[in-house]
């Protein structure tokens, strides 16, 4: 791994800007191999941009999509450009007058130290507010307004309904567990692990958290919905797909909403079919797969509400942190083999 | 099978009512051995109640679920009970002001030559509106009303758009088709051979149908979706489930609707998986199951449309008919395998 360099003229600031390129496309899994470190100059501003020194990378499962070449809801990543992706920062140099030297701001300029950009789509963040600028990139940002649409605008659940929730303790699913009571209904967690589903009763409140891990059979499985959430399923929030998604459907009530967020046990391999699709008629139920970048609409109403939360403690997260950008490909890697607890972020130096 | 027997008594008529019962469930595929044609005495009539002659007994195949004893959206039949369904026929006898000798009604009495009723959920047919009494089980009845809500409550395509309907020659997806020309959208049927092709297209006027009997491979089934959708696919109607929905999704546009109205391809036997779920996240689609039954809010608008386009000619349809009432079983066995063309029904003597 290379180490940071600055390198500075007499005339002009010009740090070397050290950025993760996609070196190639996986055959199956992804790997480290997949990315490559480089350096390279970081361009001259031109009049109405904005030099960002780079503090946070997110890390979401959807990059995993885009390291394909096929057709999916995003473009693919193209080879040999730095990877996309939301990131967090300070404005170190201005020649846009929205924004000053100093401001702290979030943007998409991906895996890299400095970000250029023009300001269109950066949000300039108000650090008196109290939420730190890390949770811009998790609760109180994409990952955040994820679980809000999901759970608001899809399951739209009832008082006293029943909500499910895959990859509870991550940073979506746990924030629609903390939405699910504020809407006094029952949140029901599925998370990899002991420790995991400790973190999602004992820290996040959620009412209950099946082990996917220690539920060997779609027997045990079904066992323990049925003791989780004995009244039947009212809503299902699907970050994984899979046997969670054969395990709950059996259990859900008549009318019951499925937001289709995310299905990343099969991202790497053979798709996991759905094996009993008559649930959906049996049932009446409702599957609605959703991007929330196509629903702007709502983000200022969800992100004034999980700000709110976050500040009054009615929303808890967790973050893994990698640190230093050379670390980021690793950290990807094995977020999606969930090695991650909570939001996953690279920390630059 | 038993002849059909009148007893008469001096004092009052009493008809001999022959009836066929539900004699066993069956362990995978239906057949006419798990039927029992029986005789009864016709009850007399209490005070509110009419006696109902039925002329047309409606055959569909949400009654092969019911045979199950399995949890589903409708209560299973019961065993050595008379089977259910919807039916039309005269009033020979009423104990009911709202009712008298003569009317024509449609009813849901069974399987069965005489009916008795309190007149609850008893139409009343007006003959001179022009609609011929079958189609009241048909293209004006429980199947036209299924067709109109999973294409304007859940499909609702827009002008130019393209909305494929799987079982297109039968009693539902014949009128989805025609009700998709009224909106000037494209209509495309899947259908199981030359002949329900070519009347699909013909007669029905879809834009273009596939006899998916000729697309012995996936990648044939694809090439042949992707001709007669070549703008991909809107909304998709669905009433057989299996090789169809695998095949459509692939092809659905963004934001693309799913009505799920049937899976008669997974009724009898192991169910048929939905291959790739991947596709609702890809092309953020929804899909709802749903039951006509539970939407009667929507019979008298939809009623009254399908009833106008009937006598007008802009929906047509086709009667499959088996005379007498003991080759009932036998009609619905070859209606589950697609031996009917068009909306299966039963002439009673």
């Amino acid at each position: 791994m290379l180490g940071e360099k600055r390198k500075t003229g007499p005339q002009q600031k010009m740090p070397t800007n050290r950025r993760i390129v996609l070196a190639s496309r996986p055959q199956t899994t992804a790997s480290t191999s997949n990315f490559r470190l480089e350096e390279a100059p970081t361009p001259v501003l031109q009049p109405g941009q904005i030099l960002i020194r780079n503090q946070w990378l997110s890390l979401d499962p959807y990059m995993r999509g885009r390291m394909n070449d096929a057709r999916s809801y995003v473009a693919p990543q193209a080879l040999n450009e730095v990877m996309l992706g939301a990131t967090a920062g300070k404005v170190v140099e201005s020649r846009n007058r929205a924004f000053a030297a100093g401001d702290q701001v979030v943007a998409y300029t991906g895996w890299q130290e400095y970000g250029v950009s023009d300001g269109s789509g950066v949000l300039k963040i108000d650090p008196r507010g109290g939420v730190p600028l890390s949770a811009y990139l998790g609760a109180v940002g994409m990952p955040g307004v994820t679980a809000w649409y999901g759970l608001k605008r899809i399951i739209d659940p009832h008082k006293g309904q029943t909500v499910v929730v895959s990859a509870a303790s991550g940073a979506v699913g746990g924030v629609v567990g903390q939405l699910v009571k504020t809407l006094d209904a029952r949140a029901v967690g599925i998370a990899g692990g002991v420790e995991k589903c400790r973190y999602v009763i004992d820290e996040l409140g959620f009412h209950a958290c099946i082990d996917y891990k220690a539920q060997d059979t779609p027997e045990k499985f079904n066992q323990a919905l049925k003791e989780a959430a004995p009244n039947g399923i009212d809503g299902y929030f699907e970050n994984v797909g899979g046997v969670m998604m054969n395990a709950v459907l059996p259990r859900m009530n008549a009318f019951g909403r499925i937001a289709l967020c995310g299905l990343i046990a099969g991202y790497e391999g053979r798709p996991i079919p759905i094996d009993n699709p008559a649930w959906f008629l049996i049932s009446r139920l409702t599957l609605q797969g959703f991007i929330v970048s196509e629903h702007m609409d709502v983000w200022h109403e969800a992100l004034k509400e999980l700000g709110a939360l976050v500040v009054a403690g009615g929303i808890k997260y967790r973050e893994s942190v990698a640190q230093g950008l050379e670390n980021a490909p690793q950290a990807f890697v094995g977020m999606l083999r969930g090695a991650n607890f909570g939001k996953q972020l690279v920390k630059l130096a």
